[in-house]
């Protein structure tokens, strides 16, 4: 197996507790896992030597939440949103019609072209959901697409009850012939539990459905307004549960005292008019969040974690730590990945070898410079993907 | 004289009246001037051609607002007002304290980094202050590095008053032997009038001595609250008045009739935890705004217009062309280069060739995917400025 040492780390993040921030560190990659991690002064000898000269490293991004199988294009919805108009989940039946349209070749084209655009941008590990295809053929094939190229899979079937369906005959489709068809290439199962979506007892029975399955859960809640999401997610031990803009007092408290992740989508907040989710109330609370990009092209079409962060810090009342954190430990969290051999999200011995290389020395550029493009080299599962030519 | 022609455009934003947004566009840059615009279909023949592949074309971004003449690091300043802590205007003295220690290479190479790191984000066209001189001989330096490097210069002198030193004989010698000392390298004259900097008095007394050796007029104003700058500047026929976040309708109105550009810094804003700048008020009141990104080191240090630009629409209220049009055009027009022979942030046969080519169908996609580095080509005076690679 062939190891690489990285040398000339002013700043370390690892998100482990007993290792903290190490400045003047290095790390060696081995295969792809990390081998050591320590001050570079003692650094070992690797088969290859790289000097990152005084640069920043974090884990890579880990993006817990993205809608990457689509086709079609919606930046005429986003021009009307932004001129005053209303936003309307209406608005993911283009998507929908668009991709059952679409040949197997586009949607893995545009899925491969939007995860190679988050690599470049420091994310080495992503989940996608399906959910633009809402008939058993067509969740079916962007489940196998989508596991072909995401790290994790989650299958929302129960996105939106299609156009011309009846909702509670769409529930048993999908709680049923559709759960049997994805179950293959998927991990997560996830419900839009909203007004116009699905309800408290629908998505409860799609929740029960996936797991006797044995998959995951997650839930969409509490974005356009306070309703059941977060307690219907933290009742069933949802791995998390996404959005979360619109939180009462409860739902705080019932996040605080459960496993399930908050999952913020700030960059999906903003462009559609939301207020920002409540993230410094979650953690003063004792609730762990998650940062995401929520990319998809209705409500959020980023691939930027940087800017996640950003905002976070900037206008959330995050420090920088706290949003690195949930935008790395925080994401793994929400998948579940955060411990154990290969895990992800956080640098230590053992876990898998994502790193961010950042041309900055600290991660605090991340908030202190807005949409400068920081990311200066990844790593993901030891392998150097970004940039593509040589490190001078 | 080299000629070359761009084809393949999708959309083109001209900013010209008479022109407006083309799809399906070609451009033809001669020498460091536009030569043609108009359909790809009829696209003269020249020396070179590039085919952009329906990606979108716009002016490149002309940012009227920065301080990059600098040395010295703030990071630590930047964590601690995320941490909550007061703004304090003191933190200049920090940056002036370092400037005046560093070597002429020092300062030039900083500020060559940071011109670059602009350019590769599509600005074509950069103001930027001394003000972190304060002394004869550190502000005429720094005037010198600056008319090296970037297209137009403002002399700050009054960004503060020095440490030790006693207002009023301050501002006498920044309108007596300072002013003698930069001016031959400055076209511009500014100052901070604002509690705890200048106040009306003090300000109106530098824009006077400025205006008398024939310099252009800017005033920083209105940025920490409610003061006399805006109309102080209005008063004095300044080109621009630059912050505007804290306006009485008064301010609005003097604004609105009259031809001082209100150059607004929403990532400074956002960096400093003040409102956004109401952009949209002053649109709808007929006032003439600009986007700039005040890159400086302590309360915005970003060089990217794009985070202006998104930030502008996605919680200013602007439309994307609005908010395009305020980065490019409202740009040239706060440094009054927006007309006649090689004028600036606009595409227009005889504008200068400042050509920026987005990777993506559509200038929408600046705010519909906030934070994704968008920039795929530049042309600066008719020279590909970057990548620096071929294009492919
Ligand atoms: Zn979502
Ligand atoms: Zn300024």
């Amino acid at each position: 197996m062939k190891s690489t040492v990285v040398t000339g780390i002013a700043e370390l993040t690892t998100n482990d507790p007993g290792l903290g921030t190490l400045h003047d560190a290095a790390v060696v990659l081995e295969g792809d896992r990390l081998a050591w991690i320590g001050d570079a002064a003692v650094a070992p000898v690797a088969d290859e030597a790289v000097d990152v000269a005084g640069r920043a490293v974090l884990p890579g991004w880990v993006d817990s939440h993205t809608h990457l199988v689509f086709a079609g294009d919606r930046t005429a919805e986003f021009e009307a949103r932004m001129a005053g108009e209303a936003y309307s989940a209406g608005g993911i039946a283009v998507t929908v019609e668009a991709t059952r349209k679409a040949t197997d070749t586009e949607l893995a084209g545009t899925l491969a072209r939007h995860v190679s655009e988050a690599i470049r941008q420091g994310t080495t590990y992503l989940e996608t959901k399906t959910g633009y295809g809402l008939s058993v053929a067509d969740e079916a094939r962007s489940a196998r697409l989508a596991a072909r190229l995401a790290d994790e899979v989650t299958f929302l079937g129960a996105h939106l009850v299609p156009p011309g369906a009846d909702a509670e005959s769409y529930v048993d489709l999908v709680c049923g012939e559709m759960l049997d068809a994805v179950a293959d290439h998927v991990g997560w199962a996830d419900v839009f539990c909203e007004r116009g979506a699905f309800d408290e007892e629908q998505s409860e029975r799609v929740l029960r459905a996936a797991a006797e399955r044995g998959l995951g859960l997650r839930v969409h809640g509490n974005q356009l307004g306070p309703g059941p999401g977060v307690r219907l997610a933290v009742r069933h031990g949802a791995a998390s549960v996404d959005h979360c803009t619109h939180l009462t007092d409860d739902d705080v408290e019932a996040l605080a005292g459960s496993d399930t992740v908050a999952t913020l989508l700030p960059a999906c907040d903003l462009s559609t008019r939301q207020p920002l989710a409540p993230a410094r109330r979650l953690l003063d609370a004792g609730a762990t969040i998650a940062l995401a990009s929520n990319a998809n092209p209705g409500s959020s079409y980023t691939t930027s974690m940087a800017f996640c962060v950003a905002t976070a810090v900037l206008q959330m009342g995050l420090s920088v730590a706290e949003a690195v954190r949930a935008a790395t430990e925080g994401g793994a969290r929400a998948l579940r990945r955060h411990t154990g051999d290969g895990a992800v999200g956080v640098l230590r011995v053992g876990a898998r070898a994502d790193l961010h290389v950042l041309d900055a020395p600290s991660a605090t550029h991340l908030a202190y410079r807005p949409g400068v493009p920081l990311t200066w080299a990844v790593w993901r599962r030891g392998v150097r993907v970004w940039p593509r030519h040589r490190l001078d």
